[in-house]
C-alpha cells in the first residue's frame, strides 16, 4: 500500500500505515495484531490517535486542512505539522526531559508519531481544575522556557543561525494569523466569534471594546507579536498545551511556533496559571476547600518566574563566551555593564511576559475558545463573577505592566482584588 | 557566446555581454560601434561600468564575491546583487521618482544594468563638501523614506504578504553581518579594522570603547536591528548613496536592505547630515565661508524629519482602511485613539532615528569606514576638532535620545555644542 499524497487517517488504512512505517512499527515492536486504538484529540485543530501494542506504543498526529473544531468553513494549512514537528524536535533537543520524543514525520501526510504519553499524565489544566497540586510544576516549567527561549535567540546563536532559521518559521504565518486575530483584534472588536457569560458579562465585553487605552496596549504587544523575531517560541502555552503526573512536565502541540517574542510564551503560561486561580472559587463547593489551593497556584506563579529568571540568567552566564552575538564578551567585558545589559534584558522580558499574559486572560474570557478552567462552572452568574475579577486584573495588567517590578508585586495585586 | 556561470566583467566580454542581453541592447539603441565604457566604481564594494552608445546609456553593476575595497580577503557574498536588484525594483515601484530604473537582472553573474545617471548628477556627499545647496533635498528624501518605509510596513501590509518578505530578505544575512560588525560592535571595542585620526582622537577611542551607559545603549539599537522586521529598510542610506542635481535626487545602491528598523534609514540619512555639518569649519578656509551653508544643512535636517512625519502619517491616513493589519479600523475607530497610536508610533520611530543616526556617526569617526567631508580635510588637527564635536555630539544623541521632544530641539543642541 503506497501513502504517496495527503488522506486523513481512518480506521481503515490505520494499521497498514503503522505496518509500512519502519520507525513506527519498531516502536510498537512490530507486532500489530492485538493493537488498541483510540482517537483523543480534544483539541480544536486535529486527530489524535492513541497506540497501544503489546510490545510498545505511539502518539499518531495528523493535522487537517481546516480547524477541527469549526469545520471546513474555517481552512487552516495542513503544513503546521511540519512547524509543530520541527519544533517538537528543535525543543526536544535542547530540553528532552520536558518534550515528547519524535518518532516519525511525514511531510505529505501531515503527520508525527511521537511519544505517548501514559497515564497517570493528565493535561496540567485538567489538574488544576481538579485542584491537584504539582510540586515540581514551577521547576520544570521554568527549566523547559529557559532553555528553549534562550538557545534559540541571539545570546546563544550567531546570527546568521538566527536569519535561517527566522526566515524557516515565516512559513507558518496562518499560524501567526489565527493569533493575531483571536488573541490581539478580536476581543477588542465586534466580532462574530466572540462570546461571553451574557448577561453577565454585557458591558465587560463592551468596555473592553471601548478602551482607548487598552487598544493602545494590545497594538504595542500585536507589533512586538508581529515583528519581534527574539525566539523560537511555542506559541500556544497554555496549561491545555502542558501533560503533567507528580513527577512528569511535557510540554506539546507546539504547531503556532515561530521566531516571536519570548515574553509570550512565559505570559501564556503564566496568565493561564491566573486563569486558573480565579477560577478556583467556582470550584470550591464541589467538595474541597480551594483556600490553599490557591496560595499553591500563586506560589507557582511566583517560582515559575523566579526560577526562569534564574536559570534563563544563568544560562547566559555560561554562555556568555558562546556563539551568541547580541552582546559580544569584547564589549560587555565588565561586571558592571553585565550587570545592566542583565537588568534591562529581564525587566523587557518580564513587562512583555506580564503584558502578553494579560491579553492571553482577556481573550480567554471575551473572544472566541474559552477554557475549561470557566466552563466548567455550571452556575452562569458564579462563572460570571470569577471572569470579571480575572478580566479586571487582566485590563490592569496589561495597562500598568511597567509599572511591576517583580513577580511577588504582581501576585499582591492579584490577592488584592480577589478580596476586595 | 554564453554567460552560463559567474564570471567578472572585463573590458574583453563587456561588449559580448551587452549585444547578447536584449534588455540592455535596446536601451542602447542597439549600437555598439561607439560606445563609451568607463570604469566608475568608487564605492568599497562593487564594479560600476558607466555605457554609452550614440542611442542611449546605462549603468552595469557587478558584484564581486569579496569586497571590493578590501580585496580577495575579506569575502562578501555575491548574492547581495540579488537583493539590490530586488530592492531597486521594489522601491522603485513604491517611489518612481526617486530610485533608478533597472533595465536588466542577471543572477547568475550578479550583474544590475539600470538607468545611468547623467551629469550633473553627482554623489550628494561631494555636493556637501562643496557646499552646494539643494532646495528640494528634504521634500525629495522624505517623500522617499516615507514611501518606501510605509508601504512595506504592517501599516500597509497583509502579515502573510509582510513575513513571506521577511523570509526573502532573511538571505541578506552576510550584508547584516557586515553592518554588525563595523556600526555595533568595532566602534566599541578594540578591533583591528577601527582607525581615528591619531594621536589627537586616541583618548575619543578610548573613552568611547570604555563608556558603559553607550554600550548599554549601542546593544538596545543592535538587538533592534537584528530582530525587529519593521520595513524593508535601505539599509546603508548615506549620503554617499544619493546622487543630485538641483532638481533630481536618486537613492542607489539598497545591497544592504533588509525588513529591520525604519529609524534605520531615516537615521542614516539624517546622521549623515550632521557628520556633513560638522565638516564644515574644516572646509570654510577653501575660499568661502560655510556661515550660511551651515544653516543650510540645519534647515534641511529639520525639514527632512518634519516632512517625513507629515508624508508618513498622511500616507497611514489615507490607508487607514486599506491592506494593512497593524491597526485594524474597527478597532481603532475613534480620532482620540487614533492620535494616540500615531503619536506613540511617530515617537518610536523618532527616537531609534536618533539613535541610529548617532551610531552612524561614531562609526565613520572611529570605526573602518570613515566618510570623505572629514577625510578631505587635510590638517589632521582641524579634522580631529570637527571629528571631536561630531563624535561628542553622537554621544549625547545616543544616550538622551529619549529626551529629545522634536527635530527643532535636536538642531538646537547641534548649534549649542557647535558654538560652546
Amino acid at each position: 500500500m503506497a501513502f504517496d499524497g495527503f488522506r486523513p487517517l481512518d480506521e481503515k488504512i490505520f494499521v497498514e500505515y503503522l505496518k509500512a512505517t519502519p520507525s513506527l512499527a519498531a516502536k510498537l515492536g512490530n507486532q500489530f495484531d492485538d493493537l488498541q486504538i483510540k482517537e483523543v484529540g480534544d483539541g480544536n485543530l486535529n486527530f489524535v490517535y492513541i497506540v497501544i501494542a503489546p510490545g510498545g506504543s505511539s502518539v499518531i498526529k495528523q493535522a487537517l486542512p481546516y480547524i477541527r473544531c469549526i469545520g471546513e468553513s474555517w481552512p487552516m494549512t495542513k503544513e503546521r505539522a511540519y512547524f509543530e514537528a520541527s519544533t517538537l524536535q528543535e525543543h526536544g533537543r535542547l530540553c528532552p526531559e520536558h518534550v515528547p520524543e519524535v518518532y516519525h514525520f511525514d511531510r505529505t501526510m501531515c503527520l508525527i508519531g511521537m511519544r505517548y504519553l501514559e497515564p497517570p499524565h493528565i493535561i496540567l489544566r485538567k489538574g488544576l481544575i481538579a485542584g491537584i497540586e504539582y510540586p515540581l510544576l514551577a521547576e520544570h516549567m521554568s527549566e523547559y522556557m529557559a532553555k528553549t527561549l534562550f538557545y534559540t535567540s541571539l545570546l546563544y546563536l550567531t546570527t546568521t543561525n538566527h536569519k535561517n532559521a527566522v526566515a524557516k518559521y515565516c512559513g507558518n504565518v496562518e499560524l501567526c494569523r489565527l493569533t493575531e486575530q483571536v488573541i490581539f483584534s478580536d476581543p477588542y472588536k465586534v466580532s462574530e466569534y466572540n462570546r461571553w457569560t451574557t448577561p453577565y458579562l454585557d458591558a465587560d465585553a463592551e468596555a473592553v471594546r471601548g478602551d482607548n487605552i487598552l487598544k493602545l496596549e494590545i497594538a504595542e504587544l500585536k507589533s512586538k507579536f508581529c515583528e519581534r523575531t527574539q525566539s523560537l517560541i511555542h506559541g500556544d502555552l497554555h496549561t491545555g498545551s502542558v501533560m503533567v503526573t507528580a513527577e512528569s512536565t511535557q510540554v506539546i502541540d507546539p504547531e503556532f511556533s515561530f521566531y516571536g517574542p519570548a515574553g509570550f510564551d512565559v505570559g501564556a503560561f503564566i496568565g493561564n496559571l491566573i486563569l486558573a486561580y480565579f477560577a478556583q472559587d467556582g470550584h470550591s463547593n464541589n467538595g474541597a476547600d480551594r483556600k490553599l489551593y490557591k496560595v499553591w497556584i500563586l506560589k507557582t506563579i511566583t517560582e515559575t518566574w523566579n526560577l526562569f529568571y534564574t536559570k534563563f540568567t544563568a544560562l547566559w552566564d555560561n554562555h556568555k563566551d558562546g556563539p551568541g552575538e547580541a552582546y559580544l564578551s569584547e564589549i560587555y567585558n565588565n561586571l558592571d555593564l553585565q550587570l545592566l545589559i542583565k537588568k534591562k534584558y529581564m525587566d523587557d522580558l518580564f513587562h512583555d511576559t506580564l503584558g502578553f499574559g494579560a491579553a492571553k486572560m482577556i481573550r480567554r474570557i471575551v473572544g472566541v475558545a474559552h477554557v475549561e478552567d470557566f466552563e466548567s462552572i455550571k452556575e452562569a452568574s458564579k462563572r460570571a463573577d470569577c471572569e470579571r475579577k480575572a478580566l479586571n486584573f487582566a485590563k490592569t495588567l496589561l495597562k500598568e505592566r511597567r509599572q511591576f517590578q517583580n513577580i511577588e508585586k504582581v501576585v499582591s495585586a492579584i490577592e488584592l482584588l480577589d478580596t476586595s
